[in-house]
């Protein structure tokens, strides 16, 4: 396959088995669980078709214009799994009134239920977003006051049916350990618990709760307590992943091919054609506190996949254009201008986001 | 200016300024210094018009395909202002076939000198690009040596016409003041005239010196001992150059429309729509070691203008589709779920290529 510039490369192998790999975790897991996977990760229809493949009908994404998109391509349940824009209002009316579509939307203010109420034409169902830690949207979990008058102020509508309660867990990115992550999940299905018993004692019934984010996700060997799995970075997983520890190497389904446009071996750097905007600027801090914004791996098989992390070896600096690679004088001696590095990202969903996968999904 | 969702809105006004402010300072300069302004910052055949409108006739860009594009739009001398990337070199070729093309590359290795005398069917003009103290391309100021083989190297070609040194003296970034800054342009500007002067004794002549970054550009009062410049962020700015010292607020030429999605008196937060995929990762860390991914202001003028920067509030935080502004109590009593807020972002470049400019320059 010939690559002249940075180029996303997903290997199906890899996705097909990480798409089974969480679909049979939430099979095997106690009680009826929902796998609705979160398609922002690679905003594909090609990628949802081998989603549909495995069975899969249910789907999270993170604005309006991608659920039309995938509408578009013929989902059917669709939750748009961030809160309710009120500027996009006629826009939700015009994608409510697709006959075939569930659509799910997500509230925290009694504010946005009037609203709805009053310029929604179509029913739609909703949830509650429920703040359990993250602190980023979601009335916080103990205002048990609040919630309840989110739930009235919906039961009040006609054309609004309340769904449940949907977390987003986030702040398992930032955890030291795989005790910590799995201690996030409990804790997080414990306080959406308490919420739901809560709303239980007061008359309600039939509330699901949602849960999301990958790490805790891919800690977990058993869910319990909810009623469906959101989860979207899995399908590639990323450097971020693979450091938190939620993934193997043989995991991350998803590299750019960047070519060498010069080597430095006075100083050990190679600079590739591959920068802040086909990476992005997401980094993580390594063991020596150094900066990396990706690891490096030497193409295989015609440049459709990758051979191992190469070790001592990362990108340190992105500019626009331009990504420096820091390396030893051992790997650099193999190196020369015009050849093509594979370069594992740190955050797969923004890498994705900037170089887009072809239509038709295949790789280039 | 109706806008629903995150939104790059372009004051016209303040981009002619800086504009013609930088235009004025080259004329105003002693000798003829051809202002070569870099397109990568705003990608946009309507904001090339500008520049045209005001006399320019030279660019730079940071890709091929970004000078296919602008080829495509009228310019007729173009310097592609990242090294040569040999797998690129079919696109090249057609580039360089056009007529009225006025093509210039960059190498910095004897290496790619061979292979586009090889390979390349049509004329181009070359520049050396030489390493000042960024450390990211280019050969060592002081490796005469190296860069008078890469001259001799291009002498021999009948294709290849020698140009000149050109630099990117990016560490101004990292400078702590406009002191420091000059003294980054002092350095520069000296390290560059003694290549000139080396090759000049060796026999050769017409040695032009191009340079380009914004902070040492916007720094100085008159350019000196160059011939060409070349920088490109000073036509929107953004906070990362207000920090530095090296812009005024007023110069600030682009701003990010984001509707506000919910607000959390309790910890005097505000969440927007506006997230990495909107404004990049990109951050400056401020007084209080704070991380910045933007800074706040008011729409003025139906959403084609904004107010004055919000005191003590800033974008704390960013995730795929969201921001996290973190303000006071005061502001935020202000701020109502579906408000547009205008953020400044910390890098102009990459907001704008993540949001691209409309197609005929237009705000929305």
């Amino acid at each position: 396959m010939k690559i002249i510039k940075p180029t996303l490369i997903v290997n199906k192998d890899r996705v097909m088995k990480n798409i089974l790999a969480m679909k049979q975790k939430v099979e095997n897991s106690p009680g009826q669980i929902r796998f609705r996977p979160h398609f922002k990760t690679h905003q594909s229809a090609q990628i949802g078709q081998w989603f549909r493949d495995s069975g899969i009908t249910s789907i999270a994404v993170s604005s309006v214009d991608m659920a039309s998109y995938f509408a578009q391509n013929g989902w059917e349940d669709i939750t748009i799994a961030v809160l309710v824009n009120p500027l996009e209002i006629e826009v939700i009316n015009q994608l409510a009134k697709t006959f075939f579509l569930d659509l799910n939307l997500l509230v925290d203010s009694r504010e946005i239920v009037t609203l709805l109420n009053n310029e929604l034409k179509h029913p739609v169902k909703l949830w509650i977003k429920i703040d359990t830690g993250y602190h980023r949207t979601g009335v916080t979990w103990d205002q048990k006051d609040d919630i309840l008058g989110i739930v009235n102020a919906i039961k009040r509508s006609p054309r609004l049916h309340f769904r449940g309660l949907l977390t987003h867990a986030g702040h398992s990115y930032k955890a030291a350990s795989s005790k910590e992550i799995k201690g996030i999940y409990d804790d997080t299905v414990s306080k959406m618990n308490e919420v739901r018993e809560y709303l239980e004692k007061k008359g309600f019934s039939n509330i699901e709760i949602s849960i999301g984010d990958t790490p805790t996700c891919s800690i977990v060997n058993k869910f319990y307590g909810i009623d469906e799995v959101r989860c979207g970075n899995f399908v590639f997983y990323d450097v971020m992943q693979f450091f938190l520890g939620t993934c193997q190497e043989e995991n991350i389904a998803a590299a750019v091919a960047c070519p060498v446009m010069a080597r430095y071996p006075q100083r050990n750097e190679i600079v590739i054609y591959g920068g802040a905007v086909h990476l992005s600027k997401d980094s993580i801090t390594g063991k020596n506190n150094q900066k990396i914004f990706g690891l490096v791996t030497l193409p295989q098989n015609d440049n459709q996949e990758w051979g191992p992390i190469i070790k001592d070896t990362y990108v340190s600096r992105l500019t626009q254009e331009h990504g420096i690679i820091k390396t030893d004088s051992e790997f650099i001696k193999q190196i020369n201008i015009g050849d093509i590095l594979m370069i594992l990202p740190v955050h797969s969903c923004l890498a994705a986001n900037l170089l887009k996968i072809a239509p038709g999904g295949q790789n280039p």
